[in-house]
């Protein structure tokens, strides 16, 4: 079928607000959030003081994906030190903010390992405090380089593929520049082949019950001026069964030691029909979303969430309402099953994308190698 | 898994409203229709004097489901008839109201078929306007006796597949009391077996963009008092690949002469997954939504519904907000591919469901075995 959708100006302007960064106002240093819950109807930042605010604003999702809930992380124990409350115990609460993503975890340990280093070493609370503080500025930087490397690699590994450019690509909830330090995860890919004229199609899948998708991937998508379209995440099956998709990106928030791949809810059912249907399913993380310690898919935590989100929509701001007030759309009383991600097994993906290149087939020692490789170059 | 979800109570009332009614009062025969866009907030019923008035009704879906779509047909042009306006003009109006499902233009067929068949019999206009009411109260008394077949065909094939009940089944939109005469198609046999104590839990995918799942299947379920659980239509996934779904049970749109199912956009997911987790998909569907004139699944025709009904979140009218006000949820502009049904292959499908029993494997065969005895059921 041809494409029946009019392109979009390649020239509209990329977002100026970052999703998150960190601020020193005379009233004291401050992790300032942009607060993803109001996105795209309102772009207003969220100021947190302290760690408390910082974990609802984890909680509620104002600010989420896997790579940046790991700066968030480390910018968290830092805030904490400068501002002088307990950091192991703000390191603890942070880290169990939220089970599933293991890049919080992880930026959590390599911030509170910098203040434990610089206290041991002798250093004032200070220093203390401003190696935390340098760890987590690091580790953005570290993030917004395996950004663009994972789009360079993606990219490289689209055009393998699928040789001829003209990619009509699937992607679900959201992993751009909202949910990193650079351009993000399986998004940055998509926008690479949008800069290298070779993208056709991005199809947007809205991604229930918080359409991350529409929300903000067609915010990103429409502000990159890339040609997109915005599907329910089940009409998907019916542009498979049209030859409509040519490959399926997506990002993870746990990569488990034998491959498995924890991401959004309804990343699996996409694995299931890229199968059916012989089309690529690439997951693009960087080395930081794997964890050796997590042994397979049945082992991740999958953090189930409020009915609420699926019994009610909830009204955004901009519609006058409260926010947070939620319009019922199911009986009161009803159930429901609301978990945050499911589990993809590695035989279901065609290839991982990190910033050290594509690994595929996706296998336990090739997982294995590539975390050797990365705390090699993490150590050198 | 144990199952977490405690149980309802199964003395609930049923449904008091029907979701259509023909009446006469004195200001002459109307169309009553319960107002399905309004639940479950509102039991609103709306009356039409004439065609234009419950062709709007068909299109924005305050009547729909297949079966019923046909006996509004039929009763349509009994409205027509009755009322004097050109009954042939209405007809053409009403079978064109929407496209994929079959059962209308079949119900439209019918009472046209009485009504010419009355004139040319050389009877008046109101003997040819109550041989058309007649033709729509037989439909509609026929479809209420199919659905109550399908029920006990579909139950005793549920015990077959699935020897000791405590069945978990899975269903996608809403396919009960409110697409029929009688109990309905696919939900109908979830009810039977939930009477029976076989039903251990119904997982009612929400059913997007338009949510029937979760306003219509959850309202249905709650009255008849079954153990349900709404769940995001792609979270279906994680509960296949967990072992909790024992069955899927949907109902059909248009059955083509191959065998290819058109059933609600979400259908041939949920029927991929099925395959890949060797679950049963069964379809329950009244011989009248088989089409011998559609060859096969490429040939249905899929009405593609407009972008808002994605891009923006209808707020119901209890939310005090005006009726048909939309919340956006993605970005101005946004283009949408909202496509209302999508195909299933036979060869996905492991039983269909009939008032004339069970057919299982799936073929053009079969089905036009099946098309000839209820052929010469009707004739005889």
């Amino acid at each position: 079928m041809a494409d029946p959708y009019a392109p979009v100006a390649a020239d509209a302007p990329s977002s100026q607000v970052p999703a998150l960064r960190w601020d020193e106002p005379p009233e004291g240093p401050v992790l300032v959030l942009l607060d993803q819950t109001r996105l795209p109807a309102e772009e207003v930042e969220l100021v947190c003081t302290d760690v408390p605010a910082l974990v609802g604003a984890i909680r509620t999702l104002a600010v989420r994906g896997a790579p940046l809930l790991g700066i968030a992380g480390a910018y968290g124990v830092a805030l904490a030190a400068v501002r002088g409350f307990d950091v192991e115990d703000a390191a603890q609460t942070l880290a169990h903010a939220r089970p599933t993503a293991v890049n919080l975890a992880y930026g959590v340990r390599r911030a509170l390992a910098a203040y434990r280093s610089a206290m041991a070493g002798g250093g004032d609370l200070g220093a203390a405090a401003g190696a935390a503080l340098a760890e987590a500025r690091l580790l953005h930087r570290q993030d917004a380089e395996s950004s663009a490397r994972m789009a360079s690699a993606g990219l490289a590994l689209l055009d393998e593929l699928l040789p001829g450019g003209n990619h009509r690509i699937l992607t679900h909830c959201n992993t751009g520049a909202l949910v990193s330090g650079g351009e993000g995860t399986a998004f940055a890919v998509a926008l690479a082949a949008h800069r290298a004229g070779r993208l056709q199609r991005l199809w947007v899948d809205e991604t229930r019950p918080l359409l991350q998708g529409a929300r903000l991937t067609a915010y990103e998508a429409a502000r990159n001026g890339m040609a997109y379209t915005l599907l329910t995440d089940s009409a998907a099956g019916s542009l498979f069964a049209a030859g409509e998709v040519d490959a399926v990106l997506i990002g993870a928030d746990r990569i488990a030691a034998d491959g498995s791949v924890a991401n959004k809810v309804g990343s699996y059912p996409l694995a299931v029909l890229a199968r059916y249907h012989h089309v690529p399913f690439v997951v693009v993380a960087p080395t930081t979303t794997i964890d050796p310690d997590t042994q397979d898919g049945a082992s991740i935590e999958v953090e189930q969430r409020a009915a609420q989100e699926v019994t009610e929509f909830a009204v955004p701001p901009a519609a006058g309402a409260e926010a947070g007030a939620g319009v019922p759309v199911a009986p009161l009383g009803t159930q429901a099953y609301n978990p945050a991600f499911d589990v993809t097994p590695p035989e279901l993906v065609t290839a991982l994308v990190t910033e050290d290149g594509a690994l595929s087939p996706v296998t336990g020692s090739g997982i294995a190698d590539l975390c050797a490789r990365s705390r090699q170059a993490t150590m050198g």
